[in-house]
């Protein structure tokens, strides 16, 4: 019975809750057009595929995409980033941890209309603003026990700027890729920790590097 | 011989070649974000299919969608309004007719960012100016034998403004349809002509208003 019993709770500390944030949100503009990114919610489901591998327990908040995500997790379907927000905020609070994988769209209209903006041959001028972060969030409200890892897309001055996204979000770890990586079957990323040092180099399809992501939040994030 | 000749001839005859265009475009802020709508390809494929039903030979000009097109059409995907544009004009020289299926996003950034635009906590003033028109632009180049039909979505005074726009596209017919038919499974449509007459109205799976679409430019326009 002992023995038994020190099974299951060394099976129920290894297995971590994580939530996933996957694939791009949508801000409309007017019941038809929108701003969105590309994002196809590919390294989400390899991660959740990675993870579930390891015995975790996980739930994916989506946005719309065309990919299949594993049966064994818990999918949440969102539109826009305050949706996304809202939905992660919720199942943070039971969560050991969040990769944040996916690309909220992070402008949207001041002003949504109603029906749709018709032609009218004259340019239409569209004030923006930003969206709240989603990872930022859950950054600032982390309990000391829960994990963050952030993903920072760069096109210039790339490990800078994804150093100072980890800072100002509070992530763990940010994992930083190039716009090359969107919609695309295979990746190359670096995983950065609060040091900046680069803990490592991955090079490969999704599927390799969401488990190279996963190897290092093993080990230092839930096996700590 | 002579019978055997006059078969062909009377095949060919019937046998039209016909331009679809399918899908949404992309018009892009910077090398990630972009102005999009929801557009499937749906009712793209689903016309591909019933024409091809009925022997014609058909060319998709499509916006990046999920969609499989039928393997027996010719598939030139794009990205930009632009693109569209240019492979419909240039596919339109050798067509019978088209049918614009697509939804090109028809307001395009000003100004397109070489670098990801860098969030600075400021509202953004995007300045917008609309997209050249593929329908349109193929309504005014068509020789008295090519026919052209259009598709209308509009959330109000839908009739109305199906009919404008007819005038204005120079199509022949105009296909009406509501905002619901974005992205879903089922649609309910009305075909206008010239003079303002409802052709038809269908209600059902995209594949029966296709086939619906497809029997009257077949009586209407391929049959004349």
């Amino acid at each position: 019975m002992l023995a038994a019993n020190t099974s299951i709770l060394s099976q129920d500390e290894s297995m971590a809750r994580i939530l996933i944030t996957s694939g791009p949100t949508r801000q409309y503009l007017d019941p038809v057009r929108y701003l969105t990114n590309a994002s196809s919610g590919r390294m989400g489901a390899a991660l959740a595929t990675a993870a579930i591998a390891l015995g975790h327990e996980v739930t994916i908040i989506s946005g719309p995409v065309a990919v299949t995500y594993p049966s064994a997790a818990t999918l949440v379907p969102v539109i826009s980033t305050e949706d996304m927000l809202a939905a992660s905020q919720e199942h943070f609070a039971t969560a050991d941890g969040v990769i944040g994988a996916a690309a909220p769209c992070d402008y949207r209209p001041r002003r949504v209309e109603d029906h749709k903006i018709a032609k009218t041959g004259e340019s239409l001028s569209l004030q923006l603003e930003e969206t709240p972060d989603v990872i930022a969030t859950l950054g600032g409200i982390k309990s000391p026990q829960q994990w963050v890892v952030g993903f920072a897309l760069e096109t210039d001055d790339a490990r800078f700027k994804a150093i100072t996204k980890l800072e100002k979000k509070r992530c763990d770890f940010i994992v930083l890729n190039g716009p090359a990586a969107i919609d695309a079957e295979a990746t190359s990323v670096e995983i950065l920790d609060k040091t900046g040092t680069v803990l490592a180099e991955i090079t490969g399809s999704k599927a390799k590097v969401a488990e190279g992501i996963l190897a290092e939040i093993q080990s230092r994030l839930i096996g700590e």
